[in-house]
């Protein structure tokens, strides 16, 4: 079944999956004109065997990563980006980038993509494929790496994050030593892990001052523009409006200020305003906002130094990474007396 | 000298230029074991007899094209990379994104690296490449397009630019028929054509409306958020300040509004500010930027369809292309009376 080298040729997955050479041959290159059931069984086969594709064993030269974002107008892609590419070209490795939309028939687009170029390796920017298409990569027998900011959780691939659950804590523990006691918190997406730990940070900083939590004052939040400013808008409308205010993404951050801004309200003067993220444009707002610093280019840089190395046949000692988050202070909190 | 398709072989090249057929190889894999002479002679010829390298031919199924920004953390980057990946994606093209960061270390890396991937199109982001690259990358006979928001001038290479006059002259009508009179203008760096552009923009729109230029109100900028915070301070800090003030890129706008808050005073209620660009965060910023939008997403699509035409062998009609700008209206202006 194996030729010298310990690889399985071609022509022995052919006859154990009982079709002809020139079939396994399109479904390594990922042709269309082969029956679904027919490309499974010899990807299972191929995959078993554990095959290489000659393509990419060749192209030592000019080798290839996939990173794959859902959209490339998140904030975050460019950071990320920036790292991977950092670690890939000096690697002398190409980095195709793809964005996917959460639409199947995109992501379908992207596999076969994928299987005709012979990537060395996958970046996925993104919580979850489809289970499917997740299937569908396994088969391809590529390395795959996850970076993901939001915190899902994902057993059975090496996934890079970062320390949600500091950063949220830091953040809170900054307002209370300048003072404050009444600090409205506005939340991200209740199902994303990192949610959840940015805000038990919040809570964890509280209690450890002994402020009891007004659940009045956690809002939810999306982690969009529009939803920091709607949040903004009512705890800046509460009777007993809080002096501080934590939103636990830059934009949502953002939302806040125009809140203030049309009350007539001034940051830092009459609200503190503090961020997650820190995005280039933090340094760029007015004020300066002073936000907790994910550090996603790094992440992109060890997301990629991870592939490259699995891509090189090496195993990786935890299935996830968590880099720390760090407090950036500007201008957008100012103490309470 | 050339076979049945008319194509030229690597044999008769090796006749032509007196070395072996393996060295021609080399030299068209990106191999750094030929001497320059030898690579430069060999390309040369290559080059005169249009042949086009098999690897390129070969990988239908898996074509790729170089996209190459300066810098990545130019708030450019990532809109121009939505249009080329939105058309290349569809197309079953991967898009290679590389930074060159003006370095020549950095630049080397790249050729080689697109020289081992047999790249099928490059699409540059930058102005201009040194002499000695552009020489390279056309020795490599692989279609080339320029995707240029700073409007330099590049005779031999489809160029895909914005309409930089017509936004200067929309963005200073809109303040002349909201009663302004006296607007400053911060300009981008002098060396650009864009930037000249812009200025003349403003020029012809004072001019038409029968106001005086006064060119105490034209400061210098670099396009960056510092010298809009400055050159907007010392518009702030003139004995008559102007009412309204025109940055000639979004994060100069941005500069000057902070500066404007320093002052204790407000956009749009003190004074009006328009930017160029319509970056994401214009619409984040508070208040939300009035601004000339480049559609540099559009841009984008725009090189990546031309760059695959030229690699399929088809001609493109114009050097030149500029695509509308106009200016989107929010928050940061207001009338004058």
């Amino acid at each position: 079944m194996t030729v010298d080298d310990g690889r399985v040729t071609i022509t022995a997955i052919a006859r154990e999956a009982g079709v002809s050479v020139p079939t396994v041959s399109r479904v390594l290159n990922g042709r269309m004109d082969v029956s679904p059931a027919t490309r499974q069984r010899v990807e299972e086969l191929l995959r078993l065997h554990g095959y290489r594709r000659r393509g990419a064993r060749s192209r030592t030269t000019a080798a290839l990563i996939d990173l794959v974002f859902n959209d490339l107008d998140s904030p975050w892609a460019v950071e990320i980006l920036r790292g991977v590419e950092e670690v890939t070209h000096a690697a002398g490795v190409g980095t195709v980038v793809s964005a996917i939309h959460r639409r199947s028939d995109s992501v379908r687009q992207w596999l076969q993509n994928l299987r005709a170029r012979a990537s060395d390796g996958v970046i996925l920017v993104t919580s979850a494929l489809d289970s499917r298409f997740s299937a569908e990569l396994r088969s391809m027998s590529v390395p795959v790496v996850v970076v993901d900011p939001a915190g899902g959780a994902s057993a059975d691939v090496p996934t890079i994050g970062a320390t949600n659950w500091a950063g949220g804590l830091a953040a809170t523990e900054h307002l209370i030593k300048l003072g404050h006691r009444r600090i409205g918190f506005i939340a991200g997406p209740r199902q994303l892990l990192c949610s959840r730990a940015r805000l038990d940070g919040y809570r964890a900083a509280l209690e450890a001052a002994g402020v009891s939590l007004d659940e009045e004052l956690v809002r939810p939040g999306d982690f969009y523009h529009q939803s920091g400013f709607d949040s903004g808008a009512a705890l800046l409308d509460l009777p007993d409006r809080p002096t501080a205010i934590f939103a636990s993404s830059d934009q949502m951050a953002f939302g806040v200020y125009e809140a203030v801004r049309r009350r007539r309200l001034r940051v830092p003067e009459d609200v503190s305003v503090i961020g997650f993220d820190d995005l280039p444009e933090a340094q760029w707002s007015s004020p300066p906002l002073t936000s907790v610093r994910q550090p996603l280019s790094e992440m992109g840089m060890v997301a990629a130094r991870t592939v490259l190395r699995l891509a090189a046949g090496e195993a990786v000692e935890s299935p996830r990474v968590e880099l720390a988050t760090h407090l950036v202070v500007r201008d957008s909190v100012a103490a309470h007396h």
